[in-house]
């Protein structure tokens, strides 16, 4: 297996992520929202997403334009020492399952008529080179981040470079991000509680599904991760040291999808994670996400709380791979269509409440 | 305008609903589920749509076909009391609305390919004939409750057949039950109160977007109503005294799917008042029903409840028609794909929890 960083890469050059708030536009949208023919406030969060939507293109008339699901995948030196109820090497067998269409977010994709792009971020395994794959190992997997942080300086700095070439690589005007790494909870809950300030028994949960002596071992195990590196305060710091490749390449990607005024649709917990990191960096890029849901995972409502976030569904989902945002897909498309779509009193004829 | 029911008809024939439990097909559909490459139970509610879906047509691989969303609509004569933020009309011209594609539910019908036929089932108009309506009007509205029952129980016969003959009509195998009739919150809410024996502040609310004055009118005019007629219990009783055409109509097309083992998708307050008076004369109903969401009228949590039901969304929708269903339809085509195509442990060569 092939590690591709050497010891000192060029800086990753934050991309520029402007304020996009516009309370003229916020205003027209809302004056059409409230023309369509409904009781005012009638759909709900679909009309926060409406405005969302026209907010981050800067338009009446949002459009969804190709669409990409994109899903990084990468290796926990953590993993070894049992925080996931699955082996490692799940990892590298659901990017082959991801590829062959067999994966839940596979199906949701072709259901809706999204392009999935895999990004082996730093699996441990080689994978033959195929189409929707795209090879961006940073390493075989991060070290052990009880011993060593999981990633050096140069390592991150060269997965938030990929992550952003990933990204400039994709068509469209959306993105939807989606992850896969045994482990992946653990490192996300790490960034959380670092960066929240929150204990770590509020940050980290059951993950695919671990019972509750594997909780708590695998609490007491975190406890002894932050308590290693007191000094991992800085965004990039606690990324580096308790992120995956994979978290790091999705904060690459959602800088650059917010530099060029993607939507960005955010999956569970993980993604969320990556989402934090990227917000502290540049704050803005939260006017660019949507939330796709609120899931299982007993730390994600804290995040969401963080993140000042209200998701779309609460289905109770705790698997990633991008599944919930896949799930969330078509009520953006509704958002649109709505707007675009949808008569209003006056060209419909309807009464309105002051009639 | 034209009444159609004669004093005395037919009695509406109520179909059988036979109890669909299936132990072992129930079994079988939770392997199906447990054997997908997921952690266990990490899609959530729609684990739980899945097995629906596989219980309602008693086979492991559910599938849709040709589902249709019906709106049934229908005046209500306490409207002229002011109960509503908007004037009957609205009524009429809705429907006018949804022929022509400009409402919501027209929007979302096109958006993911359902069929919508429009139901006039009591409206104070007289509509022209035309493709994807129906004309089944039982009175140009019901009468005011306030002084007497809003129908004769010929008429709520008349309704029931009335509903279950549209049902007969249409193809497939799944309807996506909608309404609308300015007023039709407090008629559900009363048959909510009834039904369940709790008091009316706690069943009624805005409705289309009452103010505090306006609500506390609304109440105290529906306290009256419900003291008007204390000998109305049985739920055909209940029907008859506080319902309107279109909640009547719709109990007969549900008990109608019902027989024919159609999956039936429920949308907010008021179809689930109609439910709720289904469920009471044949509870085996409720075997066949997915609740598309849990709408932002106050009294539908406690509906809900009654119905003991777990609603796929939580998007705080009030505008009825069917939309929120409309909107949690790509969930159940979700729920079926995912058995179809997601791939096994087994057959994706993924290492399993105990590997």
């Amino acid at each position: 297996m092939t590690a591709n960083v050497p010891a000192t890469v060029p800086a990753f050059d934050l991309p520029k992520v402007p304020d996009l708030r516009d309370a003229e536009l916020s205003a027209r949208l809302q004056r059409r929202i409230d023309q369509k023919t409904k009781p005012l406030g009638s759909l709900g969060l679909l009309e926060g997403l409406m405005r969302r939507l026209g907010e981050i293109q800067g338009r009446e008339q949002p459009a969804l334009v190709a669409p990409q699901v994109v899903v990084f995948a990468g290796d926990h030196g953590l993993a070894a020492r049992g925080v996931s109820a699955y082996p490692s090497d799940v990892t590298w067998q659901m990017v082959e399952n991801f590829l062959a269409g067999g994966a839940a977010v596979s199906v949701l994709a072709r259901q809706h008529g999204l392009a999935l792009t895999v990004v082996d971020a730093g699996v441990r395994h080689d994978f033959a080179p195929r189409p929707g794959l795209q090879i961006r190992k940073i390493a075989p997997g991060t070290a052990d981040m009880h011993s060593a942080p999981a990633m050096s300086a140069a390592q991150c700095q060269a997965a938030l470079a990929a992550g952003a070439e990933t990204l400039r690589s994709l068509p469209g005007n959306a993105v939807i991000f989606g992850e896969m790494g045994i482990g992946n909870t653990s490192a996300a809950a790490l960034i959380l509680a670092r960066l929240s300030g929150q204990p770590i028994e509020r940050c980290a949960g059951r993950g695919t599904g671990l019972d509750d002596a594997a909780l708590q071992r695998k609490l007491e195990l975190l406890r002894g991760v932050l308590a290693r590196h007191p000094s991992a305060v800085e965004p990039l710091d606690v990324l580096a040291t308790f992120g995956g490749f994979e978290i790091a390449q999705m904060v690459g990607a959602l800088l650059q999808a917010a530099a060029e005024r993607r939507v960005i649709l955010v999956d569970g917990f993980i993604v969320s994670a990556a989402v934090l990191v990227a917000a502290r960096l540049r704050p803005a890029v939260l006017q660019r996400c949507v939330f796709a849901h609120q899931s299982d995972e007993s730390g994600h409502r804290l995040m969401l709380d963080q993140l000042n976030a209200q998701p779309l569904l609460q289905l109770g989902l705790r698997l990633g791979e991008g599944s919930g945002a896949a799930l969330a897909w078509p009520l953006l498309e509704s958002a649109c269509r709505i707007l675009a779509e949808m008569a209003s009193f006056e060209s419909a004829g309807v009464s309105n409440k002051d009639a």
